[in-house]
């Protein structure tokens, strides 16, 4: 064993002493080294590690009413300081900093409050640590989160949803997490980077952190707020558009003549259409709402004039049927 | 190897005595020792484990009737005490508890029993241990859990759902599960942070324990019951209702006159709208009941009432028919 | 190194010699230790080493005919020897069990024959060893497997499907696989403990173990049968009758006026609807018998009868149209 | 340390040398020996590496015309040599082969090159290594592979669907690839087997290997090829044979009179009918070809046939009514 | 532990030193040896490390137009530089590349930008290893990107995907990517191998590769851009045709006499049908544009004609009705 171990010191001394290993080496940064692993990575205990938070959205890939779930991709960027890292990068021909194998280092515990499906994906490989002992981390991740839509404008709605970051352990006093940039920042990057939106414009995104009380001990968390607003055009041009033209039918149909049943078959006709255009609507909107959307509303008030108006032309063709009758029974009478 | 070891004595020793990382150096604590993973954590095999249980119902994601099941997003707290775990804060400039990852102790192999598809997605990687040797450990899970529903009532019905903990291998008289808070509290705490309910109203929340005996020896199980209303405002606008339009479209048909085709017409037309929508309400009704639904009840019959009706106006148009054509051949014959 | 191995005898040997850790030092089950999990745990090759096996179904979870597979959720117990654990409970204080984590011992590699799509989610953690060198392993298991339906019966259909057991490499004279309960015991279990059985009723349960060649030597296997039968009132209301209602309509269009269009007109639509009816049908069956169900024979036979008689109304009006214009000549002849 | 392993030499020379252990501690094989798992396993690189495949398809799990996916549940076998695997079976009580796990030694990187979802299940644990250093391998796949289906003549269609195995790295001159046995045992073997076909009949199956050149070096690939019929007989009576009614039905409305708009009615419900079924058709079918399938040239003819005989009838009426207008005004001139 | 060793090297010096292990003992390259993972293999820290980079796409899966979605099947090629692995190959018998397994060496940390589910899958599990340091890997990867999609002139669109290859972390003077093969020859291998193509046609495919700053330092990125052309002809037959046809027969409804009301029933019902073709065309476009795509303004516009033209035959109707009702009264008043 001794041989080996020699023959690599060798090596590694007869090349010049700017590799990435000699740093490594001084820092005893090894997989077997549990110091770096084992524990938050302070001297003293009383110390707080502060993390340093920042999300961006990449893109909006999916918002369904009827689950309730946003599902965004977002790039996320983390530092942190660790204690046992910290070399002069002078003696080190200018190395200020390296990366290294994500598992070989602490990592803080962050999770999303409202993610309901976890990440499977392997998460980068890699972390950078600079030779001031602080750490960055960056990822891309897919968030498929819990969001309580109000559908009750649809499809002329704004939704917010949260994507809130909080530590599953650790207490205000030992992990703080601090946001990076403002939210006018993110807001802007995120705009400019944002590859697809799917059925939803991008409005705006605030970041706000604060101190909640978790079962017995404080914890920072940090809630990004992202604003969506429908694109509406097209449920325009698919329901609301037809239901008003078949509502303007009805109306015409006025000028049909009273008596004969042509009319009534006409209604009837109209209605369905407007009962099967609604069926479609009912599988587009979520059942969770305790309030009756107004498109639905707006649906059920239609049918509902046209079912009177329907009725209507029953009665009416009733009545001018047993006048004509009684008039007939008075000329036969008088015959 | 002696010159790297010597070297970090050296420098904990420089630094104060109150980095985590000594009291781990204390408990032995390592990924190698096997102390500490291999068997339930106590020094007299007779003394038994106690876990404190809780849970939180975070959000109903989902309650499918035709795959019976329900998915709820839940927090879990467990506590436990481990024998080998146990130093003096005084000792450690009163560090009273150290966060390490998950893999270096023993924990409890519990399972929920109704879960029919495992948790793919890595647990919290930390646990938090107390000097006095108890053990924390907090995780955010899906439980998509099989729930027999009663669909008799639908869409006025209450379901129950039950997510029973209970370890896989362990006996009463070696772990033993307690519930740390009553079915008051948690209830209180669900309905606070339900974050999203679906298509629900939560209602309420109970957990008992009791000792069920399992092959061979008793365990002790926990039973959470979620109970929850539908939310039926949408389906009685979508299904209910327009049933209720037609069926009075159908009697208003009466006053149509009886002679020509148009009163069967009619009422055909409004027949098949009230299939349609059977339909529809087959594919979100499951076909796992062995008693038929009142909503379907209600469906048939008001489809059968139609039908009769039917039926009898094409008798008594032949009836009509018939009774005329005879009187023209009595007034031929009179003629 | 050997001042921490001391002081680990130390406190050892200063609680009473009564842990689990004892058991477990006695006989040298480490994770290092490969005697445990590199090959058969016996001492000499020609021991037979022999598994009990046992399965419960806990629920039927799907059962889906177009893809021919069906969906259980099952509970296991597999129990067998390991000729390397022996110790007498006496010397360690009456321990006669220890659980252990499930990946320092060797474990049988079973499978599933029918399984199609393989659990992905983690097995049970702990195994638990006996002081007589019996193993006792534990699982729930979602086992989702290819099963031949036979559909010809439909909705009155019985469905029997398999779950075999079997070893992916060792043969018979290696690793025999016996039963430990017999058919009726485990249909009675799981008879009551079926949590839930979806759109079927579990009917009945029975286990077989037989020899078979497979590929060069023989191997055990067992055979689990799982018998259910449909729950079909729902089909029955939502199928079965709504077509016998429209045939029933169908002919009564016989007492409507044979002259006019109106009777084609009414028998048309009464068409449409059994088409409709008939395509839906055809989503729930599979295309994947060579025989035609009963129900499709049931519905083109009565779609077959309608069209028929509304062809032979359309050609009994042309004649009656026919003989009136011939009546007409005559008749303007005989003027 | 040292008494540890004297301790357990003891054991070992104490039982008689017959156990699989022995095999082991004389070859070397142990987790931490990378002889075994770090390069190819022979003693002269330029040694071949000759991997014996077997593939038998166990069932047809489905076969997507939509997405071009063919999904088939597979046996495979596997046999190489490794050099450093040598016992003589004499020397240890006869032990022939030794049944170890998996991960202890090399395994060749086959690869599935139509596979378009990687297996994500584990595979078998074991590897089987026999006396002369053959080791042998078993496992059960799910293959989801591409597959470019040929529609043109659904639903009266054959599909073939290849299996291609390759290396990812390996050249030919270092692994080659050998089939054991030939197209028809393999072939007479699968059709034994076969568990469920789907909406299949198997008709052959094929293997050949070849030689290809991928990027710069050599590579043997073995092709299996699967041949299948599609089972027609429900799709005939679902869509082949209602269009043939409804184009009879089309027919015979020559028979209805001219005149009056009865006959246009019933041509125009028929016409909705088609394309209801056209449409149904369209959901089936994949958008893939860029020939039209026979069946969408069958649909289409009929619909179209049908619109020119709507078209027809609505222009002799209308001639016959300019007709008739002529000769009324020719009678009332005449008047 | 020294007799094993020297037993092994005993073995090993007695065959011929030309087995591959020869030069991973003379590389020192074992699982063990933190040189080759820890960090860039880079003797002095300011050499950048420079990785040529090669897509081939195998495989169109699936484009969804409504989930913004492009997966594609494709084979990555990837050649970097290790400055820790070079040997003499004439010093071990002619040995120019050892293929080893992938988690012993350093690996870039390549991610694809746009990819919305990481692969789960385990990659290609061998890198192979060149006499002069380069190393080699190859993987078969699924692609689910995100992709901006431009659906304005459906069903005749041609899309443009980008597949982009970055580090996460590496800045550009520590890792470059380099292009091997340039667009031209890339579009040819592609168009060759294509095994599947969806529901597209392969048009082309560029790759260019340029230098962005990401949040602080340069990164050079690697552009392919997939270009496709979607395959109409279906579409077409399903969607553009009918619509024509039924548009078509409202014309042909001017020759139906004016004063029944035959003419209003025929058109109402022409009318439905183009809303049902207008639903499900609205089902396969995404909701994702802001701009209306051409086939949607081409139903509408057709849909509002024959509303228009059906609207103009109720006032003509009516029109007629009072005129001839005014002449009659003119007449009665004549008489």
């Amino acid at each position: 064993f001794s041989c080996f171990s020699n023959h690599k010191v060798f090596i590694l001394f007869a090349a010049p002493t700017c590799s990435y290993q000699n740093v490594l080496d001084h820092l005893h940064l090894t997989k077997a080294n549990e110091t770096f692993t084992m524990s938050r990575p302070v001297k003293d205990h009383t110390n707080k590690t502060v993390l340093y938070l920042e999300m961006i959205v990449y893109a909006i890939l999916d918002v369904k009413e009827t689950d309730q779930t946003f599902i965004a991709y977002v790039w996320i960027y983390m530092e942190w300081g660790n204690d046992y890292i910290l070399w002069n990068k002078d003696d080190f021909c200018g190395i200020s900093e390296v990366i290294v194998p994500t598992e070989v280092l602490w990592k803080p515990d962050i999770t999303i409050e409202e993610m309901i499906e976890k990440d499977k994906a392997p998460q980068s490989p890699f972390l950078k640590i600079h030779s001031n002992g602080t750490i960055e981390f960056r990822n891309d991740q897919i968030v498929i989160s819990a969001c309580r839509m109000h559908v009750y404008k649809f499809p002329f709605d704004i939704q917010k949803c949260n994507i809130t970051f909080k530590s599953y352990l650790y207490a205000e006093h030992e992990l703080q997490i601090e946001i990076e940039k403002n939210s006018s920042v993110i807001s802007m990057w995120s705009r400019e980077i944002m590859a697809t939106e799917f059925e939803w414009v991008f409005v705006d995104m605030t970041v706000t952190n604060s101190t909640v009380n978790h079962y017995g001990y404080n914890q920072t968390i940090v809630i990004y707020t992202i604003e969506m607003k429908r694109k509406s055009v097209l449920h325009v041009a698919s329901f609301v558009l037809p239901i008003l033209f078949f509502l303007c039918l009805d109306f015409f149909s006025l000028l049909l003549p009273h008596g004969g049943g042509e009319k009534i078959g006409f209604k009837t006709t109209v209605l369905l259409a407007v009962t099967v255009l609604q069926l479609i609507l009912i599988e587009i909107l979520p059942f969770t709402s305790s309030k009756i959307p107004l498109i639905v509303v707006y649906i059920l008030g239609i049918f509902g004039l046209m079912l009177l108006s329907l009725l209507e032309t029953i009665v009416v063709n009733y009545l001018i049927e047993m006048d004509s009758a009684s008039q007939d029974d008075a000329q036969s009478v008088n015959e």
